[in-house]
């Protein structure tokens, strides 16, 4: 057996000790597999009297990660950090001037700085492997970027985040609203105290604009992205959409449309019969869709110590084989620059639900603004009578953009009859 | 750029002329990713005139499949001419002698010869490629040995024949028998004129017993799986499966039990509940269960043309960026000696359908069969009365290992009240 790769692990919290147990309890069929032992060997983090679970003996501290990286007895970096600046990209920018091999299941950094971090990579002619940063233990990156590589992807979408997935399908088993179940998911654990940078849908952000660059082979474009996240969906709309046979999901949504490529993020509603529609829970899917394999769907746990210990396990494994790709799938010469397209471009079906004042003429008003932008109705319900007082109101239209969906959203808004903020929900095929 | 990789093709059947399509079709993106471009050179197939639908024109042709190996300007070869012997063998080892890395969809020839191409593929040096041998386009290969190389794998299972899978869903659906739908199925070219190798399971099975090497990290063992196919699901066990919360699926099941490695492939009932409960139709997927990243589900189709080009040229990808993995994960040093399980050494719940001349005494005398076994009973359901005819009797076991099972139902089969051979079907947990 040839030598052990000498691996540094920077960042010792809930993964960077799921690491260091699994290269430790898996150390024979990690060998196996590798081809020679992978070991760590020296790691850095903030407090050295923390009891990780996990022995420390024998390994150097660093306590500047960066200096992992300058390290002549190690092979291969692993940041685990977080954070898209900072610490995390000086260690990754230090290992990669120092020609050493890096492993990171930070999608801050990959999403901001990614392009950036490839060229480095390319330019010194090391790996930037970073399975981890997406989906947790699901191999989704190796997936897309080496088990599909034949194929012309059209269109990558995903569940990409576990607690918005929770939040939602708690929302809809128990029917109640987004502000408690937020709460209780705080309280067991599944959301963090600062919530917003799931809830609003940027971490999904960052993990669909990797998947993105992957899946269409072109630098990463995390501000193409747009945006919105699970705060204004509500325990009314999530019913409706039972009724019309769609459940509500959180999608990253990335697909090659006329002219260039739509990204992004924000509750959708697919229809219950569609595989995605029923991950359930903390649970992360992702589906892609192939030109020649058709659709392929990888469905698993997204997060904590385990799975995503097993996603930089495995790209430690590839480094110890010498299996390599290029960060976006393909040399820097040979990507694409297809063009992100503004949200405006969107073609697609929609939800609108309005509360309205239940009186005569105002379906008419709504409808004719809908005309007036060229937009046909699908269905529409109005249940129950309530004269004078505020009633919901559902419509569903066929394929339009959203250039012209907004225009018409704009003028309904400012009826009179119109109570509320009127609520816009894409539908997403099957 | 680099040179461009020669690649010859053996057998231009459906998926043979898939393979030139998608390499033509994509060559733009195949280079990219590839990082030269893959380009076939050389042919060989039976018949020189048939219209394949892609132009042959310029390709080297050879009548004899193991010339392609001898050929000085291939540098890899395809094997797409299937079975476990004959010109698919021939070429394989003629490919490897010449140290020219294979890449083949043929499970029958993994399966049966796996062990000896394995060991011949590691002494010569060279890559013995096989995304397309199992679930067709699904990258399920390159997720076991590869993205989830990490875990010590407990439990890998699957829906890993399209045919079985769509007979079982139109069954279910419709309310139908085996054998309506299987000529259904026949018309439609879901099924083969000689079905027997599809429902039989022995399709299924020498798809599992390479899953089962790559999970296990062991020589490929297809001699030990257990198998039965779906001639004897019959439309009244579907339906008491529904009323139990189950469906019914052939699954190949493998897993690490004291003592060593389950493998089978048989018709199962596995709660509604679960993921894989829920694939139906043609589709294919594997479930694979390890210590780290905990089930990661793997969902797309199972055959095809398109799939199943898209998993070859996935490994041409590999070949051509020189990422390379052993035959099973794991160099022949580090390969496990687990042995195979027996059946009866199975544990698990058991769902017992009897046809029972409705009588007194009769169920005591079938619980007493199962007492004396050592057996306890989760449910029963005898619904219905019918003195002196033929009535179903359901029951539910609780753990049991399959040798008492068998001893039990020896007995109840013997009963003079039983009328027919009794249904036994594995339960198996979500």
């Amino acid at each position: 057996m040839t030598r052990p790769l000498s691996v540094a692990v920077a960042g010792l919290g809930t993964v960077g000790a799921g690491v260091l147990r699994m290269l430790r309890d898996n150390a024979d069929i990690i060998a196996a597999r590798a081809g020679r032992p992978v070991a760590v060997t020296a790691v850095s983090a903030r407090d050295r009297t923390r009891d990780r679970g996990v022995s420390l003996a024998g390994l150097r501290w660093y306590d500047d990660p960066a200096a992992l990286a300058a390290d002549p007895a190690v092979d291969a970096v692993v940041e685990l950090i977080g954070g898209a600046d900072g610490a995390a990209r000086a260690l990754v920018l230090a290992a990669i001037t120092a020609h050493k091999p890096v492993v990171t299941a930070n999608k801050a950094l990959l999403a901001v700085h990614g392009g950036a971090l490839a060229s480095a990579a390319e330019a010194a002619g090391v790996t930037l492997a970073f399975e981890a940063a997406v989906a947790g233990g699901i191999p989704v990156i190796k997936a897309l970027r080496e088990g599909l590589a034949g194929n012309r992807i059209t269109r990558v979408s995903g569940i990409l985040n576990g607690t918005c997935n929770y939040i939602l399908t708690v929302m809809r088993e128990r029917g109640r609203e987004f502000a408690e179940v937020l709460a209780e998911a705080q309280k067991l654990g599944y959301a963090e105290a600062d919530p917003s940078f799931d809830i609003d849908g940027i971490d999904a952000a960052h993990k669909l604009a990797i998947l993105a660059a992957l899946a269409f082979g072109r630098p990463v474009a995390f501000g193409d992205v747009h945006v919105e996240g699970i705060r204004e969906v509500s325990a009314l709309d999530i019913a409706y959409a039972g009724e019309l046979g769609y459940r509500i999901k959180l999608l990253g949504i990335a697909r090659a449309a006329e002219g260039g490529i739509e990204t992004r993020v924000h509750p959708c509603m697919v229809p219950q019969s569609a595989p995605i529609a029923r991950v359930d829970g903390v649970f992360n899917a992702v589906v892609a869709e192939g030109d020649h394999v058709g659709r392929v769907m990888l469905e698993g746990r997204g997060a904590g110590a385990g799975p995503t210990a097993s996603a930089v396990v495995a790209d430690l494994i590839d480094l110890a084989r010498g299996r390599a790709t290029p960060v976006w799938g393909a040399g820097s010469g040979a990507l694409s620059n297809a063009p992100s397209l503004p949200i405006g471009a969107h073609v697609g079906t929609y939800y609108l639900r309005l509360m309205v004042v239940d009186r005569p003429g105002v379906i008419a008003d709504v409808t004719a603004a809908l005309r007036d932008a060229g937009i046909s109705l699908e269905s529409m319900i109005q249940r129950g009578r309530a004269p004078g007082e505020a009633v919901p109101v559902v419509l569903v239209t066929h394929e339009t953009d959203e250039t012209s969906m907004r225009a018409a959203l704009t003028r309904i808004a400012a009826l009179d009859a119109v109570l509320e903020k009127p609520v816009l929900i894409r539908i997403e095929p099957a």
